[in-house]
């Protein structure tokens, strides 16, 4: 069978269930699990909301949601067609984090509505992933979610990218010994991810940022910038992609597959990172850009080459220590202190479990190694907690005793 | 440990839990069921959207939903009190049925809002289950709701328990030898269940039905009454509950505690039937009931009396069956059928199997069993199909081609 036909049959009835985790064997579990006995916890949760997290699934509950506008690589395809995607994310949910994720796919596209649904969804569950809305909306709908519930929101399209790109820029930097506030930054689309990670590497302390959407560079002359554009309007002489990659130290593809030419890498400055991640083919492939100079850390969003900038390293951990300490918001240190872990774990020593799930050969820190796999059991260990500890320290998590190596303990049961 | 401890600590972290259902250890499986393999299901939905029904879980999935308003005998007590509830509904649907339900609680309580939220989440379900919503705002968001959506959309307080009690009423008229056309109904509550209730003895056939409520008689000089209510007035001399129990050949209480007297229940026909289902204390107790008369056929909500009533009867079987042949709705003929299926199955010889789970004794057809019991398995096999084989014959099927006995088989295998 090829891939076509695999995942047709994977798919078969889909890839969730609903299971009932406690006993219903007998007439008196029933009794317990529904009326009369179900009375009680509604009781004590209509005494206090907050005990919802004691007595129901609400506390490890989070929500996809997506409106089916900007799924994948495939753009607007409807609420019910994302549906395979928003299951798998569940899925992905489940098994790096035992996060229990249910989605949910919206026939409504209108930004307020949509905000509004969330909202009234909100106490079913303790936090909403927003998943697959396109730009620039989906920045609107985050911010305003985020402003009317008490549970931690995310879209993962922006932050999931910007935090493990980040990680890698932070890991790039240490290997060549550039200065953030020195580099010179390409974005190659400025769609929800583009823009969030442009914001992350200025919180990281990059000053020079050239963003380019499929018009050309985004300079002061230009009249046809959204809000979130308008962030990044830098004065510059530079038009075209290949205008800005001259003398860059990064580039950061989000766009689509081949913009990148031989000629612009060559023109890049010394030790540049490269993370094209087009999908499925990058902007440049890595034996294009690797013909051209070998001072080059790569990175892709395939699991065939190096670096791969996989979500899955982020959303499932971050909404894990979310969770875990009650945040009420998914703040901007939470998210760099999930990037920081990243970096870090990428600097140590790689179980030989890890090397074995990657056909056993040697994973070490450098060029061909910035980022974590997305399959290191470590990640959960290390980026949940930082998380969590972040949110404390951001004082925006309701559970305020927090010992992080306690917490670690209690993850490496989950695994 | 007394019933209220045993209920808290059943309840810790809640009841039911998003389970992954495919294989997902490898890097392979993972490419399935997310990027690259997620794409293929996605883009044959886009071309067809009927095909989410094969390639994601819409097909078994309903969402249980509320708004807290009208939760068990606990009234208002906002969304997230009731998400016990809502999840322990979802814990029968998949122990009774094998239906996948995941309860959502909404904290919105505008009735057109409810529609547009229940609306937008369509796409992702297969069914809606309304739950727990105060009437009269459930008959207009139920009867709205069903007509901008092409999946079946059921408020379970109102037609569970018609479907139960017109089964018990059929049966119990076959034993007395009455006829529907003759016999003389009260109902004492009209709210939802009372009305869904008395709806559905007049399409039995019943011409004669003294709707009560809080402030008696529902008569032609009424000035208070909504438009379901209106539906009911009859010209009556008949004030109080009292007045209207003189004659009648059967009680329905919805309503409350002991409202129902010794005197009432002496004044009644010849042979009545009593369903007092007030819970958890009925109407009438039966105790008192049968010191006044033996002749009474007795149905409460309890499960330590005969003749219980309890919606698990009706529920997880409506969907099953209405899921299997894709209706687009629950029709009148679709409950009938169930319940007539439930008359049918308690005139039927009870296996051994059945007997043992209450307590071994002999269970027979007469007037302490004119309904089958909760945990009988032979439910599923004969309300599912009956609901299956009236959504096909109503035309509201998508699958047009059904063998009952075909699939009387494999829902066996469910068991």
């Amino acid at each position: 069978m090829d891939l076509r036909e695999k995942a047709l049959e994977y798919h078969i009835n889909g890839k969730i269930e609903i299971n009932v985790k406690k006993p219903c064997q007998t007439a008196d579990d029933l009794s317990l699990a529904y009326t009369p006995g179900v009375a009680v916890p509604c009781k004590e949760i209509e005494a206090n909301p907050e005990l919802a997290y004691k007595y129901t699934n609400k506390g490890n509950l989070v929500a996809v949601i997506s409106d089916g506008t900007a799924v994948l690589g495939l753009g607007d395809i409807g609420a019910v067609s994302g549906k395979p995607v928003m299951e798998g994310k569940s899925v992905l949910f489940k098994k790096f984090a035992n996060v229990d994720a249910f989605d949910i796919e919206l026939d409504e596209k209108d930004p307020d509505k949509i905000v509004e649904i969330c909202k009234a969804l909100a106490p079913t569950f303790g936090g909403i992933n927003l998943e697959d809305i396109c730009a620039p909306k989906c920045f609107y709908i985050e911010k305003k979610l985020q402003e009317s519930v008490n549970i931690p929101v995310m879209h993962d399209d922006q932050h999931g990218t910007a935090m493990i790109t980040t990680a890698g820029l932070i890991n790039a930097l240490e290997i060549t010994g550039k200065k953030a506030s020195d580099v010179k930054v390409v974005v190659s689309g400025s769609g929800a991810a583009g823009i969030a990670c442009a914001r992350m590497y200025r919180n990281l302390g990059v000053k020079h940022i050239t963003m380019v959407d499929s018009k050309g560079v985004i300079h002061s002359g230009r009249t046809d910038l959204n809000a979130e554009k308008k962030e990044f309007v830098i004065d510059t002489e530079a038009r075209t992609l290949g205008d800005a990659m001259k003398g860059a130290d990064m580039f950061l593809g989000l766009s689509k597959a081949g913009v990148v030419s031989k000629e612009m890498v060559a023109s890049m400055a010394p030790n540049p990172i490269i993370f094209a991640l087009a999908n499925p083919n990058p902007e440049i492939t890595p034996e294009d850009a690797l013909s051209v100079r070998d001072d080059i850390m790569m990175g892709t969003g395939r699991s065939d080459y190096p670096n791969q900038v996989n979500n899955v390293l982020g959303f499932p951990f971050i909404f894990r220590g979310a969770l875990d300490v009650r945040a009420t918001k998914i703040t901007e240190n939470m998210k760099m202190a999930a990037a920081k872990a990243l970096a870090q774990l990428a600097k140590e020593e790689v179980p030989s479990s890890v090397r074995d799930a990657y056909n056993g050969k040697e994973i070490k820190f450098g060029k061909d190694y910035i980022i974590p796999k997305p399959f290191d059991p470590r990640v959960l260990l290390v980026v949940a907690p930082a998380v969590a500890e972040a949110a404390v320290n951001d004082g925006v998590s309701l559970v305020k005793e927090f010992d992080k190596a306690a917490y670690v303990e209690q993850l490496k049961k989950l695994q």
